[in-house]
């Protein structure tokens, strides 16, 4: 057999084996050649094609590389490729690198956050900064996390939050998935975890994939009840303290006393995710349980998505004292996740007071922006009742009449308005996403088709 | 009783309430004021200090927060904070935060790259680029991975390593453990895995953690054998293709044939890390195995650890179909965790031609690297025998009498150079983390130790 389409052009510039596999190649895919088909030995096709032996066998390595040909031992080279697979490979080689379009949606889901809400020419040149020091980015770093960001946390925890720890006692993951997956792995007790049924399903996810047993707890107005937690028998819990029960507050001192009694005489480890618990602007700031947890019974979970930029992937913990003991024997076995560069660029950003300045400024916006949505959805949705959700940044919408929430989620899509489900029964809007004009605009628009829904 | 200690000082720009806050702080961290000693009411207070009520109420407020005080109904407030606790505040408020200090190690071990290795410059520009576009940052992003860095994965795994999948296949996350717990999370299968007692630790708790029972396999010359393999009764299997069995070698063309038709007729789910497949400097570049599965059994993991800077936490991975499949279904139970700056960043570098030229690269540097120190052992290394593990960048010493390692490791830490322990009868050392010039030196200075020791 001959290669027949090729024309070897010595006066182009590509390398003359790539030519050649390019050639081959497209033949292949092409439907030219097929599966079976036998390919001239080395020696023939140099001949043939005049070039040397190695030209031709560095093209047929790139082609047995490539799985589309096969080497038989002394019968010779055979094309190998399916037609499936040509189908793909032809796409793979030939479809462009695009970009999915942006589409002009109005996003009112809790993903992302307000492009002005944050100064990213202030991040950047953090981000420089760190990347100028490039030697600091050189080695993996530390599994537990940047010593710096670790020792900036411990201060900013206890300020901000009255977190009392060690820096010590700090592991800083790329999400919240990172963390709890570690937590569930160095955890010796009892795999029985008591949780809201509030749809926090990706940590849901992780305790089910360690072997958890999950029990919803039942929330009141006022968030957990002890009399809840005494039915089951609990050796983890896992608490939203700054945001939980049904009228989405946080835990008031009387629950916090009895919880922190609770923990100790039933020795359950509680995982305090303090979601946003400095982003008060409506109700009073409450400082984080952790720090009034005699007992050492409580790990501290935080993440800075919306406080800084949802797309930094950066979440911590403070480890109670035994687990951090068993911790620090298992450490090895856990590799970093967080991106170096990010938790030395948020050190300095910490370091240099940027924090407290960006939480003066969201309280601001987010006060004005909460404010703004609950008159309008005072005015013009008579037919919902709401709840501000404060921490997460969202008001919680329950229609008075219908219960399924699905129609009013699709009549807002027909107006390139994204929004997003809560539970069943509810939708979640979210204020942070957008300026107050579009904010605006999006819900006199959704309060216009909502009404042919009702 | 009374505040003795405070003067408010009108002039002062702190505000009035923290100049309290911060003196009550300091009478009860340093001991003056102690557990369950009276603060005078806030009336009473606001009197006495000619203050108004809002003052003491948002000093005490913050006492209240940070745990120092409790407010106790019609009794009053009271200091609350106990003496080991005091300490740990004391710490946390008045220690700096200092930077570890850089101490001057040489340093053989695996975890880093020498910072020649890598143009950082070139990096500061993508990472620029996306910055520049920061409403690109302003979402979570696609907890899958960013599809532009998916499309590029896919050309670029295609080209360079023959790896045939849909970009929707690739998924990515911040390390190989993020990796391996979906993997975990989504599989179906029997829970026992077989794999290399190589000393991968971090994977093996991964599947710990899951529930899977660990079978080691006995690795022959080659790799893995296939009757070695029909003795067990796997659902899993987990390879290191690049590099794997005594002699650290890629698997060969016969072994994998077998290890394809083994998978398919037992329906195992071979995870194949083809760690830095495409960094063959001294042996031939061999393609991956995921692109001669026909039978839907592979799932190809990677990341780029050494191609790159160490610090970037990415890693990704090609679903076999089937697992694509259930993944579709539970996509949202997850959330991303490699950053989406550096991940875009990435894209970026991919598309405009980057990685090629820096793999390139690296091999002329470790081809000469790695040939200084095998000659330099040849040398001065006589009771010892070698194995270049290529794609790992290090060339184990396997001591030809003593048995146990540590005594090497211990001397070499006297001279201030880094040494790492590879299982129980040899030393990796790394020829990725250092110039030429210090390479030499270093080598020659554990030439003179060594002697000693043996």
């Amino acid at each position: 057999m001959k290669i027949k389409t090729l024309v070897l052009n010595p006066s182009q510039s590509q390398r003359r084996y790539l030519q050649l596999y390019d050639s081959i190649c497209a033949d292949i895919l092409q439907g030219r050649m097929k599966k079976g088909d036998q390919l001239p030995s080395i020696r023939s096709a140099a001949k043939q094609l005049n070039v040397s032996r190695t030209t031709i066998e560095n093209a047929y390595q790139r082609l047995l590389m490539e799985g589309l040909i096969v080497a038989l031992p002394q019968r010779g080279y055979f094309v190998d490729a399916e037609e499936a697979q040509s189908e793909l490979r032809c796409d793979i080689m030939n479809t462009g690198i695009e970009k999915q379009p942006d589409e002009e949606w109005i996003d009112l889901r809790s993903s992302s956050i307000d492009a002005e809400a944050f100064d990213t020419n202030v991040w950047l040149h953090y981000i420089k900064l760190v990347l100028q020091n490039h030697t600091w980015l050189t080695s993996y770093g530390d599994s537990q996390g940047e010593y710096l960001l670790r020792k900036t946390l411990q201060k900013y925890s206890y300020a901000m939050r009255g977190v009392l720890c060690k820096e010590d006692q700090i592991v800083i993951g790329a999400n919240f998935q990172s963390l709890l997956y570690l937590i569930c792995s160095l955890y010796q007790g009892k795999k029985v975890i008591g949780m809201e049924k509030s749809g926090f399903i990706q940590a849901e996810q992780v305790f089910h994939d360690c072997g958890f047993t999950i029990i919803y707890l039942e929330f009141d107005e006022e968030g957990i009840d002890i009399s809840e937690l005494s039915k089951h028998d609990l050796g983890m819990l896992y608490i939203n303290s700054a945001s939980s029960g049904i009228k989405k507050r946080a835990l008031h001192s009387k629950r916090r006393k009895e919880l922190l009694t609770y923990i100790q005489e039933h020795d359950v480890i509680l995982l305090e995710d303090d979601h946003n618990g400095e982003l008060r602007y409506q109700t009073k700031l409450r400082p984080a349980m952790q720090g009034f947890d005699r007992s050492d019974h409580i790990i501290y979970m935080r993440s800075f998505s919306k406080l800084l930029l949802p797309s930094i992937r950066m979440s911590f913990m403070v480890l109670n004292e035994s687990m951090h003991q068993i911790y620090k024997r298992k450490k090895q076995n856990y590799h970093p996740s967080a991106s170096k560069l990010e938790q030395l660029a948020l050190a300095h950003y910490l370091m240099d007071g940027h924090m407290e300045k960006q939480i003066r400024q969201l309280r601001k916006r987010y006060e004005a922006n909460s404010s703004l949505m609950m008159e309008l959805l005072e005015t013009h949705f008579s037919s919902f009742t709401y709840l501000l959700d404060e921490t997460s940044l969202q008001i919680l919408l329950y229609p008075r009449r219908s219960h399924d929430v699905t129609a009013y989620i699709e009549a807002a899509k027909d107006q390139r308005i994204l929004v997003q489900r809560y539970g069943k029964e509810a939708l979640a809007l979210s204020f942070a996403s957008l300026s107050a004009t579009t904010l605006k605009e999006a819900l006199l628009l959704l309060a216009e088709v909502w009404k042919v829904v009702e």
